[in-house]
C-alpha cells in the first residue's frame, strides 16, 4: 500500500483533523525525554476510541506497517520513539475519566488523562491513587502503565502494578480484549494484566484502565536529613525499615545534585560542607500526633548513622510544598547543566552506597561526572551523566563501555538495570547482562503470540529474532 | 521408554528412596482438598534440587511424559492432581529457609517450606509475611505462589503476588531460570515474575523464592460485629473504606456458616435468631491508641448499619485466638457438615450482598444447599455447597448447570469465578464463561511458548487445543 493510500485509510478511521503527516506538526512527536534523540515518524494519527485504534492495527497488521504508541512523550527510555518511521498513534485524545466508583474503590479511566489530573480528581472523593512520578503533571496514566512507573510514594505504597485491575487493550492484530475483571482478587487464568503492566507498549495498545484506589491518608509529615556520609545515609535507611517504619517516601538526594539543584532553582537552602548525602523522610496517616511520634522517634533514631544537626522540619503546606519542589526539580536542574544521560538502576536498598561509590570511580574511568539521587527506600537510583561532547549514550564508545561497566556492577550487587523507566530504545543494548538468551527468548516467544507479524512498537525492550 | 527403564532413571537422578511407586504409598498423593477427586500418578518422585527436577523435566520432555508438581496438596481447585498419571513430582524435601536478609527486608527461601513456618521465622526478626490463607498451619508456599493465594489480611496487605520479587523456575524444557531480580521496583523486560505466580504450575516448577517483607505491626485489635441484615454488613464494608479506614482483616462470616462452625466447636458464643450475618474486623498498627480510636469510630459507624448491640471485642491474645480460630475452622466445620463442593468466587465487594442473595435463590432452582463466608473487604467470597448424592461438582449434570449459573451471575456482578483457589481441574470448564477465545488463545500461546512438547500440568486451567 502506497503513503499515500495509507494517509487516506487513516483519515476515514479518525477524520482528517486528526491525521498529520507535516513534518513540523510531527516534530513534537519525533522525541520523548531520553536524551536528544528524535525520528520522525511517518503519520501521526489520533484516534479517539478503542474501535477507531482496532481499526488502525487491523490496516497495519495486514500491510505489516510499524506501529508506534505514544501518551505524553516524557518516557526516559525512548519507548514512545517511532525509530522505524511507520505510523504513530498518540492517545492524547483519549482523555476522560470515565467513572470514579466511590463505593468499590475503584477508577476507570482512558490511558490519555494526566496523572495528577487522576490523583486530583480522585482526592476530591477522598481517594488516593499513590503512584506519582516526577512527570505527573505531564505524563499520561497509559504510559505510566506500560513503563510499570514508580515515584517517591511507592517505598509505601508500591508501582503502578499494585494498583492495576484490568486493561481494555488493541491487540496487534486489531481485537480488543479486557485482561482480567474488576476485582482486588484475581486467581483466574494466566495474570494478562500483569503481562501487560510495563509491556512497554510492545503487546497492545492500552485503551481503558481499571485502577483501584485507597483512603486517602489525612496528614503527612516531611523533614530534610543531611548526613555526613553516604554510607551512613544508606544504613540508615535500613535502619528506619528494621526499627517499624514504613516512611511514605524515603528519597536520597547525593549532595552534588542537590547543589545543583539549590542553585538552579535561587534556593535559600544552605547546604554544609561536610555533607555527603541528604534524606528525605515523609510519613502519613489518620492521626497527626502519632505522625509527630514517628518523625522524632527517626530523627532519634539517625542519630546513630551521623545525621546532621540541620534537618530541615516541614510542618506547613509551603514548606513541604518547597521541599518536595527541590525535589522534583532535581532533574530538570541536572539536565540543565548538562546531565543529560540517565541511568535507572536498582539494588536491594542497602548496596545502595556501595552503588553510588562505584559510579563515582567508574566515571574517574571512563571520563564521565555523575550525580546520583531517587528512591532510597525502594533501592531504585537515578544515575544522571555528563560526558564532554555526548548528548546521546549510544554515540560514544567509550561512553557505552562505561555505562556497560555499570550496569554490570549494578547486576553484581544483586540488582538490574531498570526500575521503573522501562528499557525501551536506549538500554536494549545491555539487556544481555541481567538476561540470557533463555529469558529473552521466553520474552519473544510471548511477544511472537500477541504480535505475530511483528508490528507494534518493534525494536524496543530487545530486537526481534525472526 | 518403558515404565521400569523410567522408574530406574528416576532412581538414578534422586536415589532410591525417593522413587516410589507402591499404590499404597502413592494414595496420600493421589488426591488434594477439592471435593472429593483422587487419580493415581504412576510414580511419586520427591526431588532434593533444582538440579534434580531440571534432570527430571528432561527426561520426561524428551520422552513426552506428562509431569505433576506438588507441594502440599491441600489445594482446592485440583491443580495438583495428577489426573493424566505420568510422574508426580513432591517438593517436601525442598523445605529450607535460605536466607533472611534483614538489611534489605527479604527471605529467600525452597518451595517446601510451610507457610506459616516461613511467617513465625522472619516474625522472630521483627518482619513480617503477611499473606495468610486458611491452610498456612499445612500448606507450602510453593503452592501458594502457584495459585497466587490470599487470605484474611489481603484487604490491607495484598496477595502473593504482591510479596514475590523473584523466583528460580525450572521450565518443562528442563533449563533452570530466575524469572527476575531481588529488587523491589522493576521495569526490566516483561514482569515473568508476575506470569508464574498463579500460573498453577503449568509454566514451570518453582524451585527458589524470593520475597520482600515488610516491618511486623505492633499490635492488633479484633472485633466480631453481628448485623441484622445481610445487605447492611455489606453496606458497612464499604463504608469503613470511605470514612478512611483500611482494616487489616475484614472477613464475612453468613450466620448458616457461623452457626454450624459454633456447634462443630462446640463454642459457647451464642448467636441471636434475628442476625443474618458477622463481621469480624481486625486493625493493626504501631500505636494502641490509634487502634482503640480506629476500633471505637468504625463501631460507632456501623450502628448506622444496624449493627447488633452484641459487639464482641477481643483486646487480650486469647479471646483474639478463640475467634480466629472460629473464622478459620469455618471451612472444616462446613464440610464436615456435607458441603463439600467449594466456589471461590470474587465480585466488586459492594455486590456482595446480591451475590449472597443470588446464591441462596439459585440453590433453590438447583436444588443445592449453600453456605458463604469470605473475605468481605476484597468481595471474594467462598461459597460451600451440599446437594444431596453429589460429592464431585463435575458428575452431576443438575449441579453443573447450578455452577454455570452462578458463574454466570458473579460474572454479570463484575466479578470473576476464583479469588485465590485458582482454576486447576474443577473449574476449567466454567472459564469460557469469564474469557473468549481470544483470551484463551493468548493464554494456550504463553503455554506453548514454556512447554512445547506439553508435557506440565497439561489439562490444568484450559484445555490444551494442540
Amino acid at each position: 500500500m502506497g503513503a499515500n493510500e495509507l494517509i487516506d485509510r487513516l483519515r476515514t478511521i479518525v477524520g482528517d483533523g486528526y491525521v498529520i503527516t507535516e513534518a513540523a506538526a510531527m516534530e513534537a512527536y519525533s522525541h520523548d525525554e531520553t536524551e536528544e534523540l528524535s525520528y520522525l515518524p511517518a503519520v501521526v494519527v489520533k484516534p479517539r476510541t478503542a474501535e477507531d485504534i482496532s481499526r488502525i492495527m487491523r490496516l497495519c497488521n495486514e500491510h505489516r506497517i510499524p506501529v508506534t504508541p505514544r501518551g505524553a512523550g516524557t518516557g526516559l527510555s525512548g519507548g514512545a520513539l517511532p525509530q522505524l518511521g511507520g505510523v504513530l498513534i498518540s492517545t492524547e485524545r483519549m482523555n476522560s475519566i470515565l467513572q470514579i466508583d466511590e463505593r468499590n474503590g475503584q477508577v476507570i479511566t482512558e490511558p490519555g488523562v494526566i496523572t495528577e489530573v487522576l490523583q486530583d480528581s480522585v482526592k476530591e472523593r477522598g481517594l488516593f491513587y499513590p503512584p506519582d512520578p516526577a512527570s505527573k503533571g505531564s505524563c499520561f496514566i497509559g504510559g505510566n502503565i506500560s513503563e510499570n512507573s514508580g515515584g517517591p510514594k511507592a517505598v509505601k505504597y508500591g508501582v503502578v502494578k499494585d494498583y492495576v485491575l484490568n486493561l481494555e487493550v488493541v491487540l496487534p492484530t486489531g481485537e480488543i480484549i479486557w485482561t482480567g475483571a474488576n476485582v482486588l482478587k484475581n486467581a483466574t487464568g494466566y495474570n494478562l494484566t500483569q503481562l501487560v503492566v510495563g509491556s512497554e507498549g510492545t503487546l497492545g495498545i492500552v485503551t481503558k484502565i481499571v485502577l483501584r484506589l485507597i483512603p486517602l491518608p489525612r496528614y503527612d509529615l516531611l523533614m530534610l536529613v543531611p548526613f555526613r556520609s553516604l554510607e551512613k545515609a544508606g544504613e540508615a535507611v535500613a535502619a528506619i525499615f528494621r526499627a517499624g517504619f514504613t516512611p511514605s517516601a524515603l528519597e536520597l538526594v547525593e549532595v552534588d545534585a542537590l547543589r545543583i539543584t539549590a542553585e538552579f532553582m535561587n534556593s535559600g537552602i544552605v547546604i554544609p560542607a561536610d555533607v555527603e548525602a541528604h534524606l528525605l523522610i515523609e510519613v502519613d496517616g489518620n492521626d497527626q500526633q502519632t505522625l509527630m511520634n514517628d518523625m522524632e522517634a527517626i530523627a532519634a533514631l539517625l542519630e546513630d548513622y551521623e545525621s546532621g544537626a540541620d534537618i530541615l522540619f516541614a510542618d506547613d503546606a509551603t514548606q513541604k510544598a518547597e521541599l518536595w519542589k527541590l525535589r522534583r526539580r532535581v532533574n530538570e536542574a541536572v539536565v540543565r547543566s548538562g546531565y543529560t544521560i540517565e541511568e535507572d538502576t536498582v539494588v536491594p536498598r542497602a548496596e545502595l552506597p556501595a552503588l553510588i561509590r562505584g559510579v563515582k570511580m567508574l566515571g574517574k574511568e571512563y571520563g564521565f561526572h555523575a550525580v546520583c539521587y531517587g528512591h532510597a527506600g525502594d533501592g531504585n537510583l537515578h544515575i544522571r551523566i555528563k560526558k564532554e561532547g555526548s548528548v546521546n549514550s549510544q554515540e560514544d564508545p567509550e561512553m557505552v563501555k562505561g555505562i556497560r561497566a555499570l550496569f554490570q556492577l549494578v547486576h553484581g550487587l544483586g540488582g538490574t538495570i531498570s526500575g521503573e523507566h522501562g528499557i525501551g530504545l536506549v538500554q536494549k543494548g545491555y539487556l544481555d547482562i541481567v538476561f540470557s538468551d533463555l529469558q529473552l527468548d521466553l520474552m519473544r516467544g510471548i511477544k511472537k503470540v500477541f504480535d505475530p507479524n511483528g508490528i507494534l512498537n518493534m525494536g524496543k525492550i530487545f530486537d526481534s529474532n525472526n
